[in-house]
């Protein structure tokens, strides 16, 4: 999985940028404007989450939807409906999903598939791979293999303090797991691609080295449980479905491809818009700025600071201005990120219509939020504090999981 | 390692075949000729093995050079005198060969490396990996991952059943080694090596699948004491010897363009010429032909029915003719054989002399090779009836061997 997920592309620069670029290490939106989502779900194929589906859940787990598919930041979904038919029937699935470990720290947009996989996991009950592409950012960053793997344990903690149930929860990074079984089904996946499927999917050159055009199998094999012989109890044709962000798509468009050739089931997916940078949503979230985004390590000085600075603002230039035109809700920073992290809907509600109105002012609705995200990165500094290293060492220990499926 | 080391394709089909082909998957003579070795040699960079260098290897291991060096089956090397220069002062290396395991019974070219490479073992004593790149065949035939596992373990037996001194030795199938250490090399070396770069070197197209497209770095992997961390004591650094035909020399130029670029020693390199077939050197050993080889499964019934019938011969048309313009050994298959296997030199020089004037007849020779191929396949084949499955798991056990470089 990579960093991308979470990155909304900068001013583009030549003429054949100008096109909205979805791929998964690059991401940019036409002419500098917004994804369009829309565009994208007929680009992909893929189908969009709508309410009679979320209502679905809401029915089956017994349970409020998450925020999430509540405020339609998980916007997409393939054969996610089939997962319900199954499940209704009583056939269990299983989860998974993944980081591409290049940064020390995350940010609020790298928790966001691990917060609403946590949901699912407790929603549903079901078993969850979690995959660390160490590899992928090897290849990809110029970083040598001992940081890469030194990075992917170091995440692993952050993703541990998010909550999952170590009971139900394989974490693995690739260059300690890539072997035996799933190396065999990286070999079986690679026999059904060729180079220019690959370059159709994921526009590679001739000048790319041949360890990215064959990564596609390692993103690919976690999709099949015969890749995973210790956890299934021999199950090998358990229903996959897989949160991820948008950009990931073209690895699973792939991955169902492939699936029927090998007599495999082809993985369900629930995919996410991106998240956005706090300079608005044609910034760009960038390891390189800081300024750029929230990450789960900033105290509270510094949220409050980045909030107030960066946060664009969809408030009027005068208070004069914006009590009389009030806020334009589609370009405030601040309201979107609430829209993520405040769970109350009615407070929401009632903050957007306040603000809209020209009654609230900015500098209320960054107050606020800064409260909400503090208290968020608090709770998951202490949760993260408290992960051992035999925790990650639990977690990442090959055994089986509960057996669910016979 | 691909099963075409000891391939010569048939006549070539269309224009652009016509010239001289030799990569591991293909080995085509041009205009249906003999291959030109000299030839291959300034294409490929590689250097001549002269007299000096087997009188060198005489010196340092005080014993006679084996028959295959004497002769010139192994005829070109790459940094083979660097490996002495290092031997004489002390510095031990170790040898690297392998095998494509795509057919149940190997024949008699199969063989020949491994023999080689047990004469390198027993005159250096130094440690050597063997790889069965049973992904490869997988990757490369319509063969299942299970049915390459088992070939892999069924050559293993025939690869042991020639002589390896089971404390210096380690064999692995890449479908149940491929991982860790081994996994971060074939990663490290993805990123030296660009998709044009493998086209120049290996000929793929766009048609090909990614599994082909980054095989090579498997087959490179083997060259740096890395990949095998519990074999060498923690010495990263020590130098590798690859005992193998010419046509699996692309993998090791690129492994050698990259092995500077990961701080190591570019591996050496030993070359032997191809192993003919019975019907001619531009005739095709062909697994879909049985009646092309001798296996080391044949029968002497088997052996000796398929010398007389099928091996071609350089006796003149009839025996007056014979007696008077004596045979063609550039071309008669039957000497070219017993170069290989007739240890004796005075007596191999005592036929090519009586044979070509005319003296001794095609029959008497094919008489003389019948009784050596079958006493080598006995012996071969009672060897193998010795190897248990336990023999096979010994060789394969992940274990550190004889510390001899410190």
């Amino acid at each position: 999985m990579a960093a991308a997920a979470n990155d909304i592309a900068g001013v583009p620069t030549t003429e054949e940028e100008q096109q909205q670029v979805v791929n998964p290490w690059e991401v940019s939106a036409k002419d500098g404007g917004k994804i369009d989502y829309d565009k994208l779900i007929d680009k992909f194929g893929c189908q969009r989450l709508d309410q009679q589906l979320i209502d679905r859940v809401h029915r089956i787990t017994s349970r409020p939807p998450h925020v999430f598919l509540r405020r339609g930041v998980f916007f997409a979904h393939r054969d996610f409906n089939e997962i319900l038919d199954a499940f209704e029937k009583g056939q269990k699935f299983y989860l998974y999903t993944g980081r591409g470990p290049s940064s020390e720290a995350l940010h609020l947009g790298h928790l966001i598939p691990f917060m609403f996989t946590k949901y699912l996991q407790d929603a549903f009950k079901v078993p969850l791979v979690i995959q660390l592409t160490d590899d992928e950012k090897c290849m990809w960053k110029n970083l040598s293999v001992e940081e890469c793997k030194r990075l992917a344990r170091e995440n692993a903690k952050d993703i541990i303090a998010c909550g999952f149930d170590i009971s139900k929860t394989f974490i693995f990074q690739d260059f300690n797991y890539v072997g035996g079984a799933f190396y065999e089904n990286m070999v079986r996946i690679n026999k059904c691609v060729t180079y220019n499927k690959v370059v159709g999917i994921f526009g590679f050159s001739g000048e790319d080295h041949i360890g990215k055009i064959s990564f596609p199998s390692v993103q690919a094999a976690p999709s099949f449980t015969s890749s995973f012989p210790h956890l299934f109890h021999g199950n090998n044709n358990i229903r996959c479905l897989i949160p991820c962000a948008i950009d990931q798509d073209p690895y699973f468009r792939m991955t169902r491809d492939v699936a029927p050739r090998l007599g495999y089931h082809k993985p369900a997916l629930i995919e996410s818009s991106f998240f956005p940078a706090l300079q608005g949503e044609n910034g760009k979230m960038s390891a390189s700025d800081p300024n750029s985004a929230i990450y789960v390590t900033d105290s509270e000085k510094e949220i409050k600071n980045k909030v107030n600075r960066y946060a664009f603002s969809g408030g009027q230039d005068s208070i004069e201005n914006h009590r009389k035109y009030g806020a334009n809700l589609e370009v405030d920073i601040s309201v979107k990120y609430l829209s993520f992290f405040l769970e109350d809907d009615v407070e929401l509600e009632h903050i957007k219509q306040e603000y809209g109105a020209g009654r609230m002012l900015t500098g209320e609705v960054k107050k606020r939020l800064t409260e909400v995200l503090t208290t968020l990165v608090e709770r998951h500094r202490r949760a993260r504090e408290l992960v051992t290293e035999e925790m990650v060492d639990a977690f990442m220990a090959v055994r089986p999981l509960p057996n669910m499926f016979n």
